[in-house]
């Protein structure tokens, strides 16, 4: 198959105007009045995104399928019997008030590598396959990564479809309804073989502006350790209760976090320490607050000094609690991993090779790679975003970047598939 | 008249049993599982409580009328022709988990007072009249104190009626539900000459109790401040941005309550400051806070002291912003006052003529009684609550504190009626 591959063909074929216009399409279901998206996980607006996937698919001759968890599979065949897929995509949920690339771009990225392999006459032998995976961001059932960690086994399925949103809509519930949505698609195992995995996503950090790279090769993934504290103090007459008298759970809180903050404080700047969340009870002016409740994440590149760090969050919050008392639980923990030589010195490689600027770099964020990596050979690619801004409904790509982008991933997903 | 009330014998027909029991009484309209009360102002359960305390007047022979705000006033009639009248009350609306004796005890007592005139045969030359006045608490339509503040034209009324509570419904139509409910009660001015008032409350602070005292005179009320701060700062993913480059307007508000903790620091510990509201948003774990709300109280018995502590709010906001913008609004001042020293010496006298052990101390929460001073000579006496524990289903007093109380409110109505 090489030979009907001249290196670069594929890539001339990827069409930076329909990808564009994909991504404005998309950002259409949910769309902000800012021009942001808000497309949570099986909601409304992400059902009608689905259906605009499917609608694309089935004008590229892509069999569609799901699974028990609700993603979304686009299969191109392959020419050889029962190999194992290789397989890129990302997800189409969105942050609450999210932007229209991050997740998408690597779902479109995938039908863009497609279309450019169909219109280069490119069959490759072992299939291909565009993932969408369900419920990245975990905005509406927390925690995320339902779909890629359900595909990998890396957590029970009973365990999610339990999960309820704030509203006490179950995520089986939800799955039912988009079930019922597409009483056409099929239904395949939770899981199976993939050859290679391959996610492109926008960076969500500086770096790849500031150095002026159109690609940055994933070299790996920071890890991350999430805790929630609950602080418990007593109800109180702000007029009449003496300070010394007082548990105030808000104050044993900010001293907490002080102590965290000074913990974790970094010279190199690499430490990420993010308290998202903050919340109070009664959440009255009038009444000393008895009960704040706040989420700690906390990300390094180097998985012992991340660990090392995670461990002292307990006890500084118990050093820190003054007269209150301190609930510390850790919710999830991922450790910093290395995506195989093989595959970022192959994406490299194709990057020289069609003359885009790229560099290595690792991945702050988490994403469905991370799960995916358990599971089979597995790398990145980013494409840069303005300002390094993501999670905003400001989130903006440059058309030429994520071009670039898609032509690295239709060169290397079709070398993988040879 | 001096003459028909040999002293104590208005004080020795104060009915212990029937003041406790009619707190009981009234604490069933709207009464809470956990023994509290939930009776927001102008609801149908406070509507339940007027009809009660309309009954027991009437049994007493006392005229009722209300006015434009919803005021409740019960007019003992005096010999003395066109004379101002003498004036005790407090209110029966509640927080929305309240107790049975804020508020309550100072109607009740007004009542107990004019029991025991009658039972005395002292018939007083000045009118005598309790008062209920409407919206202390604020819990429903706030701010609160409508009732006094509307009556001593220290708000204007349109200004009040205008307010809607969490469902839409505004005070002015709440209002007109109220009067329809009692078609017989006669609606008098908003506002009339009072010759000096009395309010009796629970102290709702550790003092009374701790001292071992049953009736505190009150010298003044602390004043307070109240602020909302608004942090403005930029969203960004807590994976990839890097801390020196963020705009965490949790971490920045964190600050400044860390600078105001430290400029109202008080050795003796008269500085009362309360954060007791904080919103974050978005308020998701993995996204950085973009905007943080939260309110300030501060309280302080001396004026120019607060005065000058909260003149400091805005500067240390600004110097410990960071790389955030922050707005500062005062939404209440109310300076601290004195009671005229007339009435206190009164209050202290007629408590030492009576054996009752009494104590001078400053109301540290604010009452009606803050709006009569203006517009009359005002002042207040205190009862103990257990625990100093207040704005709480759990508040609690003793039966024959609550009877010192009256006690001593009866003698002194009778003395300034005389």
């Amino acid at each position: 198959m090489a030979e009907a591959d001249p290196m670069g063909t594929i890539a001339q074929h990827v069409d930076e105007a329909r990808l564009w216009r994909r991504h404005m399409e998309l950002a259409r279901h949910g769309g902000t009045s800012r021009g942001g998206v808000r497309r949570l996980a099986l909601s409304g607006e992400e059902i009608a995104a689905r259906r605009q996937l499917i609608e694309w698919a089935d004008t590229l001759g892509l069999a569609v399928t799901t699974d028990a968890i609700g993603n979304l599979f686009f299969h191109m065949e392959g020419t050889g019997a029962g190999l194992a897929p290789v397989m890129t995509g990302s997800h189409i949920d969105s942050q609450p008030a999210g932007g229209k690339f991050d997740g998408v771009f690597g779902v479109l990225a995938g039908f863009e590598a497609v279309e450019a392999m169909r219109a280069a006459g490119f069959v490759p032998h072992r299939p291909i396959v565009v993932a969408s995976w369900m419920n990245e961001e975990g905005s509406r059932f927390a925690p995320g990564m339902m779909g890629s960690e359900a595909f990998t086994a890396r957590r029970g399925l009973d365990q999610m479809t339990a999960v309820a949103d704030d509203a006490g809509i179950r995520v089986g519930e939800a799955l039912a309804a988009v079930a019922d949505a597409f009483p056409d698609v099929a239904v395949g195992p939770l899981g199976f073989p993939v050859h290679a995995f391959i996610e492109a996503h926008i960076e969500q950090g500086p770096i790849l502006e500031e150095e002026g790279k159109s690609v940055g090769v994933v070299t790996g993934m920071q890890g991350s350790r999430r805790f929630r504290l609950t602080v418990l103090g007593e109800e109180a007459h702000a007029g009449t209760e003496p300070l010394l008298k007082r548990k105030d759970a808000l104050l044993a809180a900010i001293d907490i976090i002080d102590g965290l903050r000074a913990a974790f404080h970094d010279p190199d700047d690499l430490v990420k320490f993010t308290v998202g969340r903050f919340e109070v009870s009664p959440n009255a002016p009038s009444v000393v607050v008895s009960r704040a409740f706040f989420s700690v994440d906390l990300r390094h590149p180097d998985w012992p000094t991340l660990k090392r760090l995670g461990d002292e969050v307990a006890a500084i919050a118990d050093e820190r609690k003054g007269p209150c008392a301190v609930e510390v639980r850790e919710i999830a923990t991922a450790e910093s991993i290395e995506f195989p030589s093989e595959l970022t010195t192959l994406l490299s490689d194709v990057a020289a090779e069609l003359g885009i600027d790229h560099m290595p770099l690792y991945s702050a964020a988490g994403h469905d790679a991370r799960q995916l990596h358990y599971h089979c050979p597995t790398a990145m690619l980013f494409v840069p975003c303005a300002g390094g801004i993501s999670h905003n409904e400001a989130e903006s790509c440059e058309p030429s970047d994520l071009a670039a982008g898609a032509r690295v991933l239709a060169e290397t997903l079709a070398r993988l598939a040879l």
